[in-house]
């Protein structure tokens, strides 16, 4: 998660909204890559760090899923991240802060009790309140400027 | 609609399942861009016509936000194309065929009845049992290969 949260840092010096993520093999335990919200960078609102990173990786592995690999990302995904993250087959998820407004594994709604879906093991809260702090510092700053 | 069908039948000679998108301009009606299904084209199975549709309209557009457009689409779109298609503020949706699989504007759930999400209109049914016969005739053809 560490590493993680190094990319939502890393997002803020491209003036991006700072959240980060991982994906990292199960059987090697080797980082296939990282990524983080690139909304402005991309000029795409779809432009999560998630969505950045399963692109990215798909490309690299050269495969339409991404079995047998774990996500680790700053914030609970929204709706389309977290349906993105069953449709390539992630097999497990780890993320840190809780998001009340579109956190859509636990937080508005469980999307993984949905029938027809591939369901990734879920754990959340993994360094909780650093993942949130870099949130909370960084609107309370844009909201001071 | 015969837009979207027409990119649905070129998505079958490119060997993908057949889905087709179009996006237009509310003011102009003029058609921004169209695209089909690529997950076998991007190797990727999260590129879903209307995922690539907002990717390409995006760098067309060079804008993060795609409004006042209308999104035309074969079939109801999943959850990840539904949220996709909010995240970037498309204003309305026409699908053709109902999706009892995966369907998330109506089947299997209303996504858009879920809170802070921004809510296009949606139209369904459009055209739909030409949309329908395109992905029976598909599957059909595959089971009796």
């Amino acid at each position: 998660m560490n590493k993680a949260i190094e990319q939502a840092n890393k997002a803020i010096l491209c003036k991006e909204v700072p959240i980060g993520a991982v994906l990292v093999d199960n059987i090697s335990h080797k980082i296939i890559n990282a990524s983080h919200n690139m909304v402005n960078l991309n000029n795409n609102a779809s432009s999560h760090a998630e969505i950045c990173l399963i692109n990215e990786a798909c490309k690299i592995k050269k495969t339409k899923f991404l079995v047998e690999t774990s996500l680790f990302v700053t914030l609970e995904p929204c709706t389309m991240c977290a349906a993105a993250i069953s449709e390539v087959h992630i097999s497990r998820i780890y993320f840190g802060a809780y998001d009340e407004k579109k956190g859509s594994l636990d937080s508005i709604m469980k999307l993984y009790n949905t029938k027809n879906y591939f369901v990734p093991e879920v754990y959340g809260g993994i360094e909780e309140k650093k993942c949130s702090d870099i949130l909370k510092n960084f609107f309370q700053k844009k909201r001071n400027r």
